[in-house]
């Protein structure tokens, strides 16, 4: 008797239940290493169920290793199988948490959001349908870690008219957002250098991952005119600059060309390569895009963009132009690391571009944040007045505002959020701390405007005391 | 006079044609520093074009640092801007080489790639339309970096259902692809080992991952049932363990049951952990799927799956289901490399899992591999007969055939390949290497019937010297 309990009622397959409780018997040293087993027919029998079912679950146990089967003999456990301590575990909680939803009632000034409730999601549906379900079948496969050439094409004719990059579409590499472009690079730069000479603040994103990549950070100051040249290390030969000219990451400030001449001239002394990180140069309010630093010398800037804060940010698409000669290492790299850009979204896009729509909704954009730009910054005089600085606004999806007198702490912060309104600060940011204690970054992509003002008036509410 | 030539008969807008001259004048110094512009006004009527474009160049020059405007006196070019040997440098070379279509008359004998023709693209496309279309819009948002809740709930019951997996949703990441689950575990892993048990011959995109890492590779061989436990180094503290034991890759063994008790045992002795990698057991061709190692000890064993080979490659989707504890670390390692999968594949693979369709895709896949698998053992069988021996094909997408007095060298691969088939050595996978040379793995999953039975003639013509 093997005391096996079969229940027909429960859903679970007789197969399931007998193959289960079998292996936690030999596991468990109930059925003991050698014993035979019933034969088919006998057990089919004892328990009432089909003999097939029998059969399939000694041959899967057969399979796994817990029986043998010898010819004209039976079915016998196997040697040394017991497990000391053995039972089947199961996961230990079963609270369910699905946190993912914001909090709608927090108005959130995030700073690298686009309105996503304005995305056109019907048109841009139709160009991934166009391209998931015309594409030929090799598109299903990996693919190469380069990105579709079809799409690197596109770009190369796009960025020159935008932002003046003349580039080969063997120099463009597609990337999932531009996170894997400062990965791939840094790997890459690791070779030869030790570390980067990097403003100071900046994205505290990109601070991570040249820390993850055990890389260097030397910082340099940046005032309202970007990275400070002056200030940079001579005789530092063993790292690169990695930097945001068009739009400085958290400042806002632009860097204007003679500092970017000074740049390259600074480069090229020390044998050097300058990353360009380019994340939102589109929504540029006051005229046309800023040119790209690519352009003063394709020989030694690497130029990274992404497609998160002009289409969203899911859509995990970015590129990078990098000099002919790195091309195939980084690529190698990229490889390596198993990373591959899903080609659908890859097609959609490159038609997206070709027929004009990535254009008319980069305007569309364009003219409805600065609709919501112009009321934070009215709003933010109306409420503060004077004691308030705003700056950095001239572009993207922020503006930074200096608070007279305001340090925002901790507690402030806390304040902050219970009173329901998130804000940042460009002191997370910084490297070297203490300068920006006073400035607080405040993204309205992703606001309406009557959430900007309420969430203007919170601010008020919370910093009353301080002001 | 300023030698603009502005061509109106160019496609190219008069606005982009007079901005660029006149920023390769100034940094070409041809418009030396300090030097004054024409008023907006009289270059207007010079170049006889309206006042509003030489607007709109000249503040485009003024807010890229170019110009300087000084009030009531006019335009000026800003100091210090010559740049010695400035020029506008394009990209290198303009042959365009578009090298992303497989050639078509190579019969490729590929082991990781599922039939393409056959994934029910129209039907998988209904459930991408409805998540994304339906979809609230903070999903359009980066997302957190675990994944969805909703497709780790559902994923939950399913690894219960099909691999025996007893875990809760949070245990659950989700990943794009599997190699990001080996780069994050190893990432994770490396503060506390400094090297990794592996099994050899092991995929070398593994081998690759581990590399980059920086971990050591410590081999250990494998035979017809996997992994050689009994071969295991002693009182090595600082190794994990990475092994493939529901299909060893490349040699397409399975680890039976007694070996995975002994696998665990030599893990917690070594307070040790075990990464599980799943790639292909959903096609077990000899019965239900082989219950996965993480049953026996979940709280050591990390398992990681994918649906490269179940659905399509470049969808990029995988999973792991880790010991509570490195959950979070784990997250924060998958957010500081940026990574996320996008949500609207996620939610379209919840939803297809849960209503069947996933089960029945395998099922019919299934069915059609089985097919598959029986004519390429049936023509191998009849082109060679007993001179090639063939194993591992009891599950997954390949086999693999060893050949008698064959060596593959590169010569004979050269030769394969001119005979316009490509097959893929187990040497190549072999960490130390000699003791593969006359295995071959023949993947079958993207083939059709005919070009399997046309790609064996292939073999058998070139090979026909050696045999």
């Amino acid at each position: 008797m093997l005391w096996l309990k079969i229940d027909k009622s429960l859903k679970v397959t007789l197969t399931k239940q007998l193959f289960e409780q079998l292996r936690d018997k030999i596991l468990g040293n109930v059925l003991k290493s050698g014993e035979r087993l019933p034969s088919t027919r006998n057990l089919s029998k004892e328990l009432a169920i089909s003999r097939n079912i029998i059969v399939e679950v000694y041959n899967q146990l057969v399979a796994e290793g817990y029986l043998e089967s010898r010819e004209g003999s039976g079915t016998y456990v196997i040697q040394n199988i017991h497990l000391a301590d053995y039972k089947i575990r199961a996961g230990s909680s079963n609270k369910y948490i699905s946190d993912e939803k914001t909090n709608k009632e927090i108005i959130d000034f995030n700073s690298g959001i686009p309105d996503l409730e304005k995305f056109p999601r019907s048109m841009w549906f139709k160009f991934l349908r166009n391209s998931f379900l015309d594409m030929p079948e090799y598109q299903l496969d990996y693919g190469k870690p380069q990105g579709l050439f079809d799409l690197r094409l596109t770009l190369s004719g796009f960025l020159l008219k935008t932002k003046g990059i003349k580039c080969h579409p063997d120099q463009i590499i597609i990337l999932s957002g531009s996170s894997e472009g400062f990965l791939l690079i840094g790997k890459l730069l690791k070779r030869d250098y030790t570390g980067v000479i990097i403003e100071d603040p900046i994205y505290n994103g990109i601070q991570k991952i040249f820390n993850i990549l055990d890389i260097k950070l030397y910082p340099v100051p940046v005032d309202g005119k970007g990275i400070k040249t002056d200030l940079f290390p001579e005789n530092i030969k063993d790292h690169f600059i990695a930097i945001t000219p068009s739009h400085q990451f958290p400042t806002g400030s632009v860097l204007p060309v003679q500092r970017r001449i000074k740049l390259i001239e600074l480069a090229k002394n020390m044998n050097n390569c300058i990353i360009e990180n380019d994340y939102d140069s589109e929504f540029r309010y006051t005229g046309p895009q800023i040119s790209s630093l690519h352009l003063l010398d394709p020989g030694i800037v690497i130029h990274i963009g992404t497609f998160s804060e002009t289409l969203y940010p899911s859509l995990r698409l970015g590129y990078m132009v990098i000099p002919e000669s790195l091309v195939r290492t980084c690529c190698e790299i990229k490889e390596s690391y198993g990373s591959f850009t899903p080609s659908i979204c890859q097609i959609a896009l490159s038609n997206f571009i070709k027929e004009g729509f990535f254009e008319r909704h980069i305007n569309k954009m364009k003219r409805l944040y600065k609709g919501k730009r112009k009321i934070l910054i009215e709003r933010l005089n109306y409420e503060f007045g004077s004691p308030v600085k705003i700056s950095g606004g001239s572009t993207g999806l922020y503006i930074v505002a200096e608070f007279k007198n305001v340090i925002f702490t901790d507690r402030i912060m806390n304040e902050l959020l219970n009173n329901k309104v998130r804000v940042y600060r460009v002191e997370d940011h910084s490297i070297i701390k203490g300068k920006y204690k006073n400035k607080i970054i405040l993204g309205y992509g992703n606001l309406k405007n009557r959430e900007i003002e309420e969430g203007i008036k919170r601010i008020k509410e919370s910093l009353k005391e301080y002001l």
